[in-house]
């Protein structure tokens, strides 16, 4: 596959991860009487995961995020000369998710774009008050694991075939923890497609949503190398 | 297997998947203190897929709706000519199911057909207000992508066996993100089933039901093949 | 594996349904603000039967219900002469688990008995208050329809190894839709043990969750027969 | 892999079974209106489980928990001269997450340490007012049984690869039931790591989770010993 087309993959598995996860948390969060919380929102951002694995992991490897691709690379499974074409193709699918999503919220009378479109944020902007240092750690520690089960789950010893449910529940998990703290990122793609379109305090923290999911998942890398590598230890 | 055979396999399917959707939404969903809410709902609708899946996905393919046999035409994936058969037999499937949920239903006291049996809707049948517009999007959106993934998981390079999974969860996902804007249905069969039972509205508006999925197919079964495509692109 | 020792298996498979299911409804459904709720009470349901179907299901096939095992007869995948067994081994388990989950519910203050143990009921013992024509109905139809997907997915033609999820996963749905109607039994041997420490209503009520559940897996098991039959049809 | 580097991995993972689970119940169970509640926190359980079972699994087995070690070596999985040190791993890895997730917690303002960093307990301490004889049974029938699933699901005979979702279910089913009796344990480590930052109570109460848990994992492994066991009997 053309590393053009593989690009094109990924930018529509990001689409379907922003418009996906973010989506049900503007529109269905928190819908009255039977909306679906922040259980739902996780499960959301999770599902965009597995089934796009399942659909396109044969095309591109469905990273749909510039840390899992920085992660891929230190872990030694990307080549580093393909980053800039997959990072660029995720961040623009995102940012047309953000925009049809847009599209589609503001529709109804009421709606506040001030508030974001499930943007990420820290202090203020944090959904429960979380400081810039515990955002920061946690998005680290959360984007770290991350990319161990990742590589973990696609060792060539893990259980064939199965990694898009590991990995995708892997998503819903960290944002069962985390979505108090920043809204949970753990994507530099998925923070900066609504924070274009909301500007303002979300561009001001969207530094964040870079710098703390790329070092983790350089972490992450790392540490799966170490703990996976066969041999004498 | 005979087309017969086959065809009544997809009613049998297609039933499925409206009374436990549909039902889902319509006994448990508001259910005082303990209802389950949109997300149970979701799960439901993605659930009766998964299952049948595995259940006669051996038999028929399970595609239980006219947007996914158009879509798997388009794909290159099932034969033009066994359409007919296929669209008529969901159609009849998902009518019985309304009919039967309606006889449960309509034994509570207090049950009022008017806000029907999980119809789908726009305007002022969303069940958020959301437009014309925006339910046409987000259906068309929803079922491209939808179409996507089943092409894609049950593509001879996916990991095997598991699409029934990809698929039945592709749909769950769908709804987390759009009951609110048109009770989603991705689905002509699903809508056609309740909107019979309830008439009025619910017929007036049937058409948007049937037009935004079965373009989105087409969408996402071009789209599909051109991404899924070896070679020198 | 002896006969003895498979049914032995079949009835802590069977506890385990009825303490998992009845007990997330009993202890955890309506805990004040953070409750499971019905969503939750049918996952649990489900978990009962996949776990128990990796766990035992390569010793005892893990019937875990009478229904099921009666289905299994008509399907031609049991032999009836060891029906007795099973049934008699699921039901003495599914008792065991009720007197087990009320030495622990009834340890707490304002436990009533009389409310039931998650006991089936109908009419003034249905939750939503539906009648008995309705409970009947649904169960039979959601039994008919759990036996098409047992037969299904363990049909030679289905995937391999994955019918443990499409079994576990079909019975959440069929308590995502019908928990309200009649507490959800499909079931004789779930039913069966609530009951007996129940009494009362529980027991006078108990054969409808005999009769339409075994009637419902009959036809559940002669229609699968008839549409997973190849040949000329 | 050595012994060193296997424990090592078996703390990372308990790291994260502790973080993850703990820190959903912490930082997400109780959120105002859009809460995941004990719902969302089973889930999380039991996906730390179920994602690390596919990332470590090949290398440590993934035990994270003293009382699965334990029923291991029962079992006849797992050497006993290895127990110590995968149990000392294990009671770091709780204790490192339980730290971090001081740090993020207590981050926010209005946090109170005396209600614990979901800390299990009995009496007074159990979430829904429950004695110690009803968590005691709980407890240790609750571990019996995952120590029965895990053997039966990683036994040569069961559906190769699934392991990791029948047991990470597993974990999730077990916390739907039981939390409201103890917050549920069924893991000394999970119970040690919280126990050592909260101190008091959470001490005083600590011998239950690693009493009841052990013995049950005795009783589950002899249990499968015996049924699991192909032969005349």
């Amino acid at each position: 596959m053309s590393l053009f087309k593989r690009s094109v993959t990924e930018g529509l598995g990001t689409f379907w991860l922003v418009l996906g996860g973010c989506g049900s948390a503007v529109l269905a969060a928190a819908f009255p009487a039977v909306g679906i919380g922040l259980l739902g929102v996780s499960l959301a951002f999770g599902l965009t995961v597995l089934t796009m694995a399942f659909a396109i992991g044969h095309i591109s490897g469905c990273h749909l995020n510039p840390a899992v691709s920085v992660g891929l690379v230190v872990g030694g499974r990307f080549p580093a000369r393909e980053l800039p074409a997959y990072v660029v193709a995720q961040v623009i699918g995102g940012t047309f998710a953000a925009a049809l999503l847009y599209f589609i919220a503001s529709d109804k009378p009421g709606f506040e774009l001030a508030s974001g479109l499930a943007s990420n944020g820290y202090g203020l902007h944090s959904p429960g008050g979380y400081s810039m240092a515990a955002g920061f750690v946690s998005e680290l520690v959360m984007t770290a694991m991350f990319v161990v089960i990742i590589l973990g789950a696609t060792d060539r010893r893990a259980p064939p075939g199965l990694a898009p449910i590991a990995i995708g529940l892997a998503l819903t998990l960290i944002h069962l923890i985390s979505i108090p703290v920043t809204n949970t990122s753990v994507n530099p793609a998925r923070s900066t497609g609504p924070a274009l379109i909301v500007g303002g305090w979300a561009i001001q923290q969207l530094w964040m949503f870079w710098l703390a999911p790329l070092l983790g998942a350089v972490i992450g890398g790392f540490g799966y190398r170490w703990l996976g590598k066969e041999g004498s230890s």
